[in-house]
Parts: C-alpha cells; sequence; structure tokens
C-alpha cells in the first residue's frame, strides 16, 4: 500500500517571541519535529508542543539543532563529531522528559537546520549525531534526507530511518539538493510540486535538475505551518495524496510496514 | 545501622572554563549532583561526569539550576511555578539522556543554588519543582534541605525524599540556615563542623545558634571539591564518620533502608 | 509652552523572532527606546532600529534589561548595584557604537523591564544604574517613572530627567502604579486614558484609585507599537494631544527647555 | 629605532569561571585585547580588566568575537558580512563605555579565534569587520595577523594596522600559518621561538615551514597569560627583545612613527 508521512517542524516560539501557527498547521500532519532549546524554543513552549501532539494524536520527534539562537540553527558551525553528538544526546533527553511525562512516545529525531545539512554531507558528523540517537534508544527513528550520509550512518548505527523528501526543492543528479540560489532549486509551483511527491511515491523518482529522472525514497514529506500560504499548501497536499490513494500514516508505521 | 551519604556538586565546568576538581573529590563521595547546563555545564562536560561517575560506582543525580550561566545559578529570579516546573524537566532528561546512553540510574535531583533557596521556602514553587520530577520518573528521589519547603512537597507528591545538611552552617531555631553575612552563619572551625555532623547523625540533633539544640534528620551532607582545603575537609569527614561506625551509602541504599 | 514626548520601545527582535511594528508606529513618536541584546534585540537588529530613527528624525536611547531573553528581561532577577551599574553601561556602549556609526546623537537611557521596576524602588539599585550611566557620559536623559527612586538617583548623580507617565496605568496615592492585578491597575477605557495625560500635562495632576488627585509630573508617555490596536491608540493620542495645544518634542526639547 | 609591541589576551573570565592570570601577565604586555562577551568575557569582568589597563598604563583594545561561548568563539561560524559587521560594532561600542568611563582610549580592534581565523583569509567578511570598525571610529587601530586579507581590508577602509607575528607558530611561503596538526605548526623550543621574533623585527624576515626565508612584517607579539609556562615566557621574551636593542612600545607609538 501507499503511504507516506507529513512531518512539520513544531515549538520554535521562545519565551515571548512566537514563530509559527502550530494550532492550526497540526491537524493536518503525521509527525512534528519539536525543537529542543538550542536554535529554538524554551522548557515551557516544549511543554505545550508536546501537550499539543497528544491531543492532536501527532506523533512527536526530537529537532536538535546547533546552540545559534540567533542564528536559528541555521549557521554552520564547525563542531567536533563528540560534540555533534552530546549536543544531539543532551536535546533528544531534554524532549523526552516532556514525552515521558505526557505519556506518548518519542517517535523520532530529525536533525535541524545547518546540522541536518552538515550531517547530511560528512560521513563523521553523520555518525556520531546516530551513535548520539541509538546509544540512547536505538528504538528511536532517525529522519534525514533521502540519499544523505545521514541515512547511510543512521542504517550502520542499527538505526531505523525514514527518508524525507522535499515538494518544493530542485534535486541534482545525485540525489542532493540544489543549492539554494542557483537555478532550479526551488520549485515555485504548487501543482507541480505536490505531483513531483505523488510521482516521488507512486514511481519512486523524480526529475532532477538537469531532466534526467532519478531513483528516490520517500518516508516523509517536509510541510510548513508558518503562515496562511504554507497552510494552504499542506491542506493542498494532503488532499491530493489521499485522492491519489496514498496514505497518510506517522513515521513508524511506515517504518514497520517495510 | 547508623549512615549517611556524602553529595558534591559534580560537572560544573562550561567549554574551555573549569570549575571544581571532579576527579579528586569523587572517591571520597557517595552522590554526585550534576549540573545540566543551565547555571553550569555543557553537553560535553556532563557526558565527561556522567562516565566518571560510572567509573567510580558513585550515584549520579541531577542538579537543575536557574538559566543564569554568567550568574552560575545562585541570583533569585522571579519564575513562575510552571516556568521552574518546566525547566527542572528538561534539565532532568538532559542529563538522564547520558545516565541511560552510560548504562547507569539517575538516582536523585537536587535543584541547585537559588533555586533550592527559593524552592526550600516557597510551597508553590516547591510543589512546582516536585510535580515537575515526579511525572518523569516518580522513582527519583529529591534531596533538599532538611525541614523545607522542599522536602513536604516532594512528600505530598509521592516522591521519596533524602534531607540534606550541611556540616560547615549554622542552623536557626525553626531549622533553617542562618543567613550568610549574619553571625554564627559559618562554622569556620573543621572539627566542630565534623562534630556537629556525627551528632546529627547519631542524636539527631543540632546546637542552633541561639544555643538552643533542635531535632534535624540527616540523611546527606554536602561537601565541595573546588579547592585543596575542600578536598582535605572531604576526606577528614569521611574518615571521621567511619571511625564513628557511621556507614558512607548513597542515598538510594538510604532510602530504601528507612 | 505644554509639551510631551511620546516614548516607544523599538528593535525588540531578535534573530529570525519579530516582535512589534516598528516601521508603523514610528512616525508617531519623539524618542525610541532599543533593546539592547540582553532581554531582546541583536546586533543586526540594533543597526536596522538605529537606521530607522535616523531615516524618521526619532531620537534614540537605549533600554538596557536584565539577561534574560527567555523572560524578555521581565522577571525580577536579584542582581547586586556592581552587576546592575556594569550591565548597563555595557548596553548602552553597544548602542552608541551604532548611533555614532549613523551619526546620529544618542539621546537618553530607560531601564527596561524588571529592572526598570526594581531600580524605581530600590534606592542602591538606582544609584548603580545611573553612575553606570553618568561616567560614561553625564549628557544622557535619564527617562524614568515619575516619582521614583530612579528619578533621585538620577538627579543626585547629575544625571538630566525625564519623567514618564502611563496612558493606561492606574496610579497609588503616592504616584507609584497600581500593582498589575489589584483593582484599578488598568485604564481600559481609551478616551479616558488619554484625558488622564492631558490632565496630567495642563494641571500637573492625577486622580489616583483612592479618588483623590495628586501631583504628576509627566515629561513623557509610554505607547507600544505591538499591534493594530496599540497603533491605533498611538495614533488617537498624538492627535488628542496636539488638539489640546500640547506639543509633540523629543526628551531633549524639552528637558532643555525647564 | 627597533620596536614591537608585546601583546595578550585579557579578561576572559566568566561569571564564576576564571581563565587566565591577568593581574601577572600586566606588567610585561604594552596591549591588551579584552574580551566583549560574546566568546569569554561579561559586563563586570570587562570593567575590572579596564581598571586593571588604567592601572598598569597597558593600552586597551577589543577582542571582539564570535556569540559561543560554550566554544570560546574558536568554531568556524558561518555568519553573513553584515553580520559580522554588527557583531564587531557591538561588542566595540560594549568596551568602550568602560574605557570611556575610567577616562582611557580605546586603542585597538583585534578579532578572536575563529572570527581572526576567517577574516584573515576571506576579503569579503575581512572588509565587513573592517568596516564594522571604522565607521564607529577611524582612529582605531586593526591589529591582524601579517600579511593576511585583514590587513588589506583595514588599509583599505582607512583603518591604521598593526602587523601581528606569532613567536610559537610556522609559516607557510605565503605567510600563513602552518596548519595546527601539520608538521612544523608549533616552535617549540622556547629561544628558537624569541630568536625567530628577535629576526622578524631586525631582518623582518622569517624562516617559513619549506627552510625558505620569507618576508614578513612585524607591529606587534602575541604572548599568553594562561599559565606558569606562559607567564615565564612572555618575561624571557620581553628581556631578549631589550637585549637586542628592540624598543618595547604599545601599538599606538608603533603605528605613529611609521
Amino acid at each position: 500500500m501507499l503511504q507516506i508521512d507529513l512531518n512539520c517542524d513544531l515549538g520554535e516560539s521562545f519565551g515571548a517571541y512566537k514563530i509559527g501557527m502550530d494550532d492550526q498547521v497540526i491537524p493536518f500532519i503525521t509527525s512534528a519535529n519539536i525543537a529542543c532549546g538550542f536554535h529554538a524554543s524554551d522548557p515551557v513552549v516544549m511543554q505545550k508542543t508536546v501537550e499539543l501532539c497528544k491531543q492532536h494524536g501527532v506523533q512527536a520527534g526530537a529537532h536538535p539543532g546547533f546552540p545559534d539562537l540567533v542564528g536559528f540553527g541555521r549557521r554552520n558551525l564547525d563542531v567536533t563529531p563528540a560534540e555533534a553528538k552530546a549536543m544531539v544526546r543532551y536535546q533528544i533527553g531534554a524532549l523526552y522528559a516532556f514525552t515521558k511525562s505526557a505519556g506518548i512516545p518519542l517517535q523520532h529525531v530529525k536533525p535541524h537546520g545547518a546540522l541536518y545539512n552538515m550531517a547530511g554531507k560528512d560521513a563523521a558528523l553523520a555518525r556520531a549525531v546516530c551513535e548520539g540517537i541509538a546509544e540512547f534508544d536505538d528504538g528511536l527513528i532517525l529522519l534525514g534526507l533521502s540519499g544523505s550520509k545521514m541515512i547511510e550512518a543512521a542504517q550502520t548505527v542499527g538505526l531505523k530511518v525514514a527518508r524525507e523528501v522535499f515538494a518544493d526543492r530542485g534535486y541534482e543528479e545525485d540525489g542532493s539538493l540544489v543549492k539554494r540560489g542557483k537555478p532550479g532549486a526551488m520549485i515555485t509551483d504548487e501543482d507541480e510540486a505536490i505531483a513531483r511527491v505523488v510521482r516521488m511515491v507512486k514511481e519512486r523518482k523524480v526529475r532532477c535538475v538537469t531532466g534526467k529522472d532519478i531513483a528516490i525514497e520517500a518516508d516523509s514529506v517536509c510541510v510548513h505551518g508558518d503562515g496562511a500560504k504554507a497552510l494552504a499548501f499542506v491542506a493542498k497536499i494532503r488532499k491530493t495524496l489521499e485522492e491519489n490513494g496514498i496514505a497518510l500514516k506517522p513515521l513508524k508505521e511506515i517504518v514497520c510496514s517495510r
């Protein structure tokens, strides 16, 4: 049966600062990546976000990032693998305290921003991140860029993996994302973006920026809840996926059915 | 059988900054209060400190504090109970990630500095802190000032409690510590300090600052590892306790034997 | 001639986090209190906010707060006077770097949030804050709560002072603000709020919460730019003040004309 | 006349955390690079460090770094030029508040750690840093690695420059430092290290790692005060320089005499 997960970054507010329309996007998604206080969020926000997931039956995951609040974890930081391993472990534990207290499982871990990108390309960093997760709980699912070093590393250390794809991003022939700023980096037409995802699930292929079809595995699509347009897109992609007979399922069901 | 725990704050270094002689004090103690990254420590330091506890068979506890690194968590901060509950939970989870990964138990929680003092006197804050712990894991022991609101709150929410005493501090008639700066606040004579602890354990009494004897319960004595003098004191108090037939035991054995 | 300043907190965004509608409120105000990176803001936001003031001919002031980003500087923190003095000085200097580089003067300093409130009631803290300012530049104006310890301290150390009043807050007989939560703390009727300010300027009196008139000095009214309602109020109070023959002037003109 | 400056990083303590033996190294140096609160230091430490410089007649400079306290500003962070410009400006202003209040001049700016290294090689970043300085005060001296992009950028924007050399580091043929970890990166023999500096000043040459002599300009030597060995080295290099007829002068005298 065709199926996919819709994941979204939640809980990115901080103190008096609000980011995201968590309440409005959560009915549409199946897995939430919850910020853990390094690049965004604080303990009170984490508490509320976990409660929100519980209310909506959405699976909770940790979304650890670099300790760079002012940069929202989006700036590359030259950490050692040992630092990355420890900071990922710390953040997972912090979130786990809230999921365990709320009586819901911690489903997965998706590194955030620059850590996601760096570990996607750097095998040593990817390995450290995955060890940071697996030594804590090898039942956690690693959600990473389809085809990246993160997926390889997670499999090596014995984690279950979920492969993430992007509706609105172009792909290179090697399966990596076209760098922002380069032609073809963004898929701006919404219908085209959604059609690409449908094809990724049904045919396990995507047309890359050179015009060539490449193979791609899609367990989850990243969506956003940070504006009216983003919300409309989430509703639309969900509807189209269902119309195409693709079931929306949280990561753990997808991973276990393989 | 007479017994007591010796607890010490460990893992207070931060990045390039070093505080404490953890390697040297750990052979003498039975329980370690490990800083969790808010008032001190960072993920790499927490990783190392948990490993150190594991090597020495010392029980690990979380030492959550206020998010005030520059003030080392020693400055009162006017947090709401909800904020206190969430920040304690976050920090416990963060440390738990390291103890679980290392395969050692998390034994206890001792709030740090200003949070320890404020929650020791404020029933609502104490209750919030204890709920933050108990909802995560009601098998954790709360280590708090003997006779304080923290002990009451922990018992109310169903946590096991361990009552902490201080060798080098004077007591008021109501069992509270004489405020620093006031006459009698500090017991400067080492032999007297140790004799007071021995008496607390054997007779369950302490002579307070007014000269009157008051009842006191002592499950653990707080010691320090931040200098040669502190280390010498730890060795001496440990030796004297043993010579007086008082066994040194970690909190969990003391609490379970009651 | 009757005159008053309208001051507003600006530049409270931080990294990816946005607070306030600075662009929209700035045409209505005469002085801006610019956050300095401790309770809000970052260097890039400060740069932009100073540029905005320059473009609109609005006088820039420093708005130093406690190092409590997650609490937005609104939580009391038990700092020593020496710490307060140093942290205020640091933040003023940081903002001065931007005003000097932009070629505009630094007009005033208004402590933020909990620091404003604490120093308004604590003479030693107020003195330390004012020394922190005056030793750097005794030409700076201290903007503080009318009738508070801050005003006294500023005068003692030789700073010029500007006395701030609140349109939407009730006053006690001693001139202090009615504590939030108590009856009469907030003046919810907009027209009444504005009429009170007009009276403060014209008659130098305000009806306090007990019904008695008390004397009050008003050099500046605090307004807000954090929502559509706040913006409408600013436009309305400005219009009404002008209709009553009260000129809108920046603090430095008001202070110099005394 | 032959002359050189000895510069040292001071004021790197933070809250309860102490780094460096500032009191002991300061009698030997002529210029101090004072940390500004991003990678190290806090307002109270900055206050004390500026006072220390004043007492010893040592010239004060700002030592701005990345906002990475846990990494001590030593980890590359992928900031934009605009971010670098603003963060440098902020930190210079913060320190200036203390030097102005103390009645001593702010002599120079030396970027710290990873910012020093990155801006030394990246012309756009170097330009942004130098603009951040020059637009605030074009009388400040930029202290940067001899032969680096920082020196070029400073000259382009009209800043005075001082060229820094390292006694204990090997040089490549292009004048850059041999990367740590590579053979020849460190000059471990103290006498050789000092002899190299003497030659740099007298002959304006250094033998690089390949054995070839290259031209080098030396206005200042970086020394350290973070241990007994470092202190002994500072005393020794100072003595040897003086014995070789090389006068120890602060940067501003060296720069003005050119």
